[in-house]
């Protein structure tokens, strides 16, 4: 029977993480690490967890939009097939006058995710499936349904994209079945925050390769003789066999990303991350012409039609999807078709509060039922804040091991939620009292 | 004396224009024209009024994301000088935490661009000029240190613009002369909405002709057979000596452009604008290659970075900024600097709520000291809502008259933000009882 959804909680929920200078870069000196949440739930009691991920500051303008989606969803049945997942994906991003706000972009677009992605973990759970089982056991006609291939026909049409699935459905079993046992291979982003001392860089590195890393990245672009020393402590501390990315968080002109690259590449970075803005397709080409190391970006591309011309102009050699940026699972479906069609790897962006526990669903999901590939793809790992989850992720010798409990593994703890409500939570009561100079 | 800025008004103002299909488009098909409007004034009095145009839903959002830089502004200097309106404009769009929300996209940067807006309206009061004019009588040097130049020195560098702008220095005199006697080239879109019937559409096209208009628009792209016929009958009615520009509103993909505006030709349309998603510069590029008409776009262009590439795609003959979408005036100063070097002429979007009375001032300062042309170059112009705004924009036979009363022609009359207030204004109180079934 068919239960109307009744409940649309929003949360401001954030985490006091730039005392620690943890998820510290070139552009994000203090990141509050924050979540603007929202819970949905039907008559049954059946509930849908989902959230965007920001650092702090504004969190309160995301909560606000994911209010504006309230009518979309009270009141109306609760998803739980495709057919529903696409309708709800649908009216949340083609609301003629909403969109005028992006179109497809920014905080409107993200609260859409935010909605679209606790629709998935409602619909998941009631199947009682992981939300990468959920994706899998569907058909290629019900995953292209979910797609919005408006602005995409120039390179992928419906038919395509099917033809990419139906080539993927022989070995879903086989390859789901390695997924369970072996697990997907993972990164560490931990050691190498901008914030961190070269002493603390340099332990955290040879850790993360003792804790079975086979790839670990360095935060770059704040100044050139600090990377190239910090790049060459790490080399010299980790050898010749692990990969290091290299992320310079949108820090660089073209020029500028060019000869900072030139300078780092006999350290040999596996690649270099967002080296200029995310909206700069060109400026990305130019950037993977001009200099040796291999490019990837994605975890601030607004929508899919930015993605589209990452691959169409050959900008990027890796295309990092974030779970909680574009219009949830549907448009990140349409992502990882896209790549697919280029044959171009996704390494998804995580970190943050959450992101690790939603993305590697899309990344297994890609693996059984997309690309069938994990050959040069690595799932972002940072160990940040996942003691607040419910099923938070695990990696096990520098793997995530398959999620197997039902839903997308976003739900927060309820007493997490509590402490750390933005500005009234006890976390923050505290800090925000002494910050008026009111003794606690 | 420095005056403190002691107050931040942020309203959320809506007219029920829906009713009356004003507005209509192949994407909006019932728009409420909107402003999130902002105030802010200092100790002595002075006042700065900025908005963000928005159609409706969502507009409280927006209001939400300026009320959310108040820390930027209030308790500050109030703005007057151009180094005052840089630190401004740089405060705004780089918070670290806030650049999350975008970057410098959607909501977050149309709040910025709301207030860099309102400094500008202060500041120019303050100096007893039109924003025009405060604009072109500033130096060269004044005018870059206005830009920020990340993520554009791959195309246009500090001293490239300095150059511009003091090629255009010599004639400054004469062509605010000239603008003050002649006004500025205005083309109209009030007979072209989607939602008017054929007779209406070629009355008004008729009259708009008769007004003095050399250019007018049509919306298209609900249906093919519809608009070759409605563009036939205007083409008939204005005989060929008046161009007439032709808007899709992003309906299209790719393919579909190509095809509808191949059908379109033989009447000779002036340009196509939006043929497809605002985010897709290569997409924008094929269809320029595709089909014979000139290709416009600009009022959904998030950044200066897109509208960077657009202009190294080839991918416009048309640039068309937008008064309230990117960063305020700052962002726009950048962008007709784009333009100028591509020698490509900006011809504004304007309509909506205030719009007209706003960019207007940017185009008559790229007339005076930046493009030094009007040749090909005409400012949007819509008959509505203008009785709102103390400074209205006035047209005289086609043209823009130079405003001349001092600030940005930004402020809304008090009894037209007390009537609109959403929901609480008397407007729409008497509305939503409706709605709700209450007889009023």
């Amino acid at each position: 029977m068919t239960q109307t959804v009744t409940e649309f909680e929003v949360h401001d929920i954030r985490f006091p993480t730039s005392q620690q200078l943890d998820g510290s870069d070139a552009m994000n000196p203090d990141p509050d690490y924050s979540a603007a949440y929202v819970v949905i739930r039907a008559r049954d009691g059946a509930e849908g967890h989902g959230f965007c991920f920001t650092i702090g500051r504004g969190n309160d303008v995301t909560a606000a939009a994911i209010e504006a989606l309230r009518p979309y969803v009270v009141g109306r049945p609760a998803p739980r097939t495709a057919a529903d997942l696409a309708a709800l994906h649908t009216a949340l991003t083609h609301d003629s006058q909403l969109r005028w706000l992006g179109p497809e972009k920014g905080v409107t677009h993200m609260a859409a995710g935010a909605v679209v992605n606790a629709a998935w973990d409602l619909a998941a759970r009631s199947a009682g499936l992981p939300v990468w089982e959920f994706l899998a056991a569907m058909t290629p006609e019900d995953l292209v349904s979910l797609v919005d291939f408006r602005y995409l026909t120039d390179v992928l049409t419906r038919d395509e994209a099917l033809a990419i699935l139906r080539t993927a459905e022989p070995g879903r079993i086989e390859r789901a079945r390695r997924l369970r046992e072996d697990g997907y291979p993972a990164y560490t982003t931990s050691p190498g925050w901008l914030g961190y001392s070269d002493e603390k860089l340099v332990r955290l590195a040879r850790q993360a390769v003792a804790d079975g890393f086979a790839q670990i990245k360095l935060k770059v672009g704040g100044d050139l003789d600090d990377d190239v020393r910090r790049m060459g402590l790490v080399r010299a501390a980790v050898g010749p066999g692990v990969r290091i990315a290299v992320d310079a968080n949108q820090r660089w002109d073209v020029a500028e990303a060019v000869r900072w690259m030139t300078e780092l590449a006999p350290y040999e970075p596996h690649w270099i991350e967002e080296p200029t803005s995310p909206d700069d397709i060109l400026g990305h080409a130019a950037v993977r012409a001009g200099q040796p190391v291999k490019v990837a970006t994605g975890e601030h591309a607004a929508n899919r039609v930015v993605f589209k011309q990452l691959l169409q102009a050959g900008a990027v050699d890796f295309v990092q999807i974030d779970a909680a940026r574009v219009a949830g699972v549907n448009e990140n479906l349409a992502i990882l078709l896209l790549a697919a069609k280029y044959r171009v790897p996704v390494c998804p962006h995580a970190g943050g509060v959450g992101l690790c526990e939603l993305v590697q669903h899309l990344a297994m999901f890609d693996f059984v039922a997309v690309s069938g590939s994990w050959e040069d793809r690595v799932i972002e790992y940072v160990d940040h804040l996942h003691e607040h989850f419910a099923d938070p992720a695990v990696i096990s010798r520098g793997r995530y091991r398959a999620p197997h409990a039902p839903g997308f593994s976003a739900r927060m703890l309820p007493e997490s939620i509590a402490a750390h409500r933005y500005p009234e939570g006890p976390v923050w009561r505290a800090r925000l009292r002494t910050a008026e100079g009111i003794t606690p």
